[in-house]
């Protein structure tokens, strides 16, 4: 275990980028569950990939301890010491201004000034999307950055892409523009879809419905189809969001934030209401003993720590919001996302197609119309 | 079976309500699966309550041979023609210019000339939100009328009530205190539960956190808890909507019809994926089969057709409005719930405490704030 608080992200994990390594800046102090699930997580990743070193940043007096259990992973889990962590009750502008002593600012710093390739924090998301900002700055074209999350779906991939789902509480039809530039370029890189298919959520299927802002969204988007190389399908509605139909779903960060926690309010339900139903009875009992190996699929299959992790989209640099009551498996899959992310270079591909369509926006004319 | 194309709402039906009977009216042209579909429910819902007799709206020469085949309930369900049917694409401006021919119309003009009790129609929301509202008028403290779902639940009743789910595609201030008043008085007559719990949606529970519309209507439906006799739990999020924490979750049309429609469709992506399961091999078949009375009871507890019917409230007359892919047992739910809102008397209650909360916020000034 090395603590490097002279020089935060000086010694190994650099040197070793240059061997095709890969190093995750991991925030030890946001999540509901404490320091250990993180550390537990962090844990789970690096056994299971090697590639991986983990910049870990919180209080050092904490997470010493908790790293010592494993003396195998030593030369790869580097803590980071900082005095103070964001709490959830914090401020974005608050933290933006007074928080340079917190893990989180020193999670995002790591990336900032390159050595590590991506983020990962359980804390605050509000706050972790001022301070990247502030720290990596937006893309060309970007106005404001998104967090893009995946959905299980009936679709061939098993999942869809949904963007925003709580950067922001409102977006113009040029945010809704961009947000579908970077949600395609996600899912491309992601699934390997060459031109994918993308709905804007609606409250209805026909063009004349829906605020104002929506409207001239969906010509916009419609507009953009050959530069920005997908498919429109038009306007989605909520039943659409897991639907073979669509493979990135298109909307402000209010309404994709309260419908991503009604899916999986939803799902949780119906998992509950299912777990009750089979302890009703010694028939259903046995059943679901017999079936259990098909209820274990099926509860991975909508399970949201396997999918944990919203990417922020936008930025200059691989920042993942984790589940703030994620346990080790869901910060986990949150740093194996965030791996995947740094390995497929796909921030160069976005950042190039954005600048293709505002370049294009800008030929049309002041109201983005394509001829 | 009585054609009664001259007076269309005179006859049996309006002598029977003086002896407690109850009449519906029903738009049998605008559901997805046709008028087959909705006779079918209507016929259902005859045969389970001998109170009811039923209006039913729409082409005579479609009707009339689907009728026939119950002759025993040919006394209860009257056939009221009328020459065309508003579409899926037909705009609600449009069909409130136009559309006095059209079974939609109808079926509203007989709660308006007291014919009816309650109405029910499968149709176009958009469409039968401004026809109710021309013909019926809004209740007095009402800008916004509201579209109020029940939405299965943890709670001791088994639901909560959602508002607004698709009335209008935004609210302001005043018209979430207004849905709060309504989705309570709805609530506390629906479920006998003498003083329900108001949540307000927004995309997470911190105060500072949301729209400025929204942190207004936080301080009004605070300030309103005694005269509106409810308890508000503040703002709750997309995973609370299911939970016990609160009994009636206020929001905007928008929101709140996203919502609904991506609850429905993650249950039924989990219920498919649940069948898909056992159907993955041998054992999990047989599991199926012995827990078939568990799988039953949970397909029913989350059968969106159980709790067909979003309920238009602050016009003056009640309004049902069905799914659009309601099949018979839909349609029942939705007539079931009809003849239970008419019976209930909660319209009388609800304009009462309106007025008694639009009166105190004047009293408290311009801006509502109570003292």
């Amino acid at each position: 275990m090395t603590s490097t608080q002279e020089h935060p992200h000086a010694g190994s994990p650099v040197d070793r980028t240059a061997e095709g390594r890969i190093v995750i800046s991991v925030d030890a102090m946001g999540g509901d569950r404490g320091p250990a699930a993180i550390v537990a997580g962090c844990e789970q990743s690096l056994r299971s990939d090697p590639r991986l070193d983990i910049l870990l940043h919180g209080d050092e007096a904490v997470l010493a301890p908790l790293t010592a259990r494993q003396p195998a992973l030593a030369g790869r889990l580097h803590i980071v010491h900082a005095d103070r962590a964001v709490t959830m009750e914090d401020k974005p502008s608050h933290v933006m201004r007074h928080g340079k002593d917190t893990s989180m600012w020193s999670t995002i710093g790591a990336l900032k000034d390159g050595t590590a390739q991506a983020a990962v924090s359980c804390g605050n998301t509000g706050a972790l999307m001022a301070v990247s900002m502030l720290q990596l700055r937006r893309m060309e074209g970007v106005n404001r950055p998104a967090i893009a999350c995946l959905w299980p779906s009936r679709g061939r991939h098993g999942f869809n892409t949904m963007l925003d789902v709580g950067a922001d509480i409102k977006a113009e039809a040029e945010d809704l523009l961009a947000y579908a530039i970077m949600g395609v370029t996600y899912f491309r890189n992601g699934f390997g879809e060459p031109r994918p298919r993308v709905g804007l959520l609606n409250v209805g299927t026909e063009e004349h419905k829906g605020r104002a802002e929506i409207k001239a969204a969906h010509e916009l988007i419609a507009g953009h189809q050959e530069t920005g190389r997908y498919e429109f399908v038009g306007f989605v509605e909520g039943s659409d969001i897991p639907s073979d139909r669509v493979d990135v779903i298109v909307t402000d960060g209010f309404t994709g934030n309260v419908a991503l926690k009604t899916g999986e309010g939803t799902a949780k339900l119906v998992g509950d209401f299912l777990r009750a139903s089979f302890r009703s009875g010694p028939l259903s009992m046995i059943g679901a003993l017999l079936a259990r190996g098909a209820l274990k699929r099926l509860s991975s299959r909508i399970d949201p720590r396997r999918v944990n992790g919203g990417v922020f989209l936008g930025l200059n640099g691989t920042v993942v919001k984790s589940h703030g009551s994620a346990d080790a498996t869901g910060v986990a899959a949150a740093i194996g996302l965030a791996a995947k992310l740094a390995h497929s270079g796909y921030r160069g591909r976005m950042a190039e197609r954005l600048v293709i369509v505002s370049k294009a926006a800008q030929d049309a004319g002041p109201n983005g119309e394509s001829a």
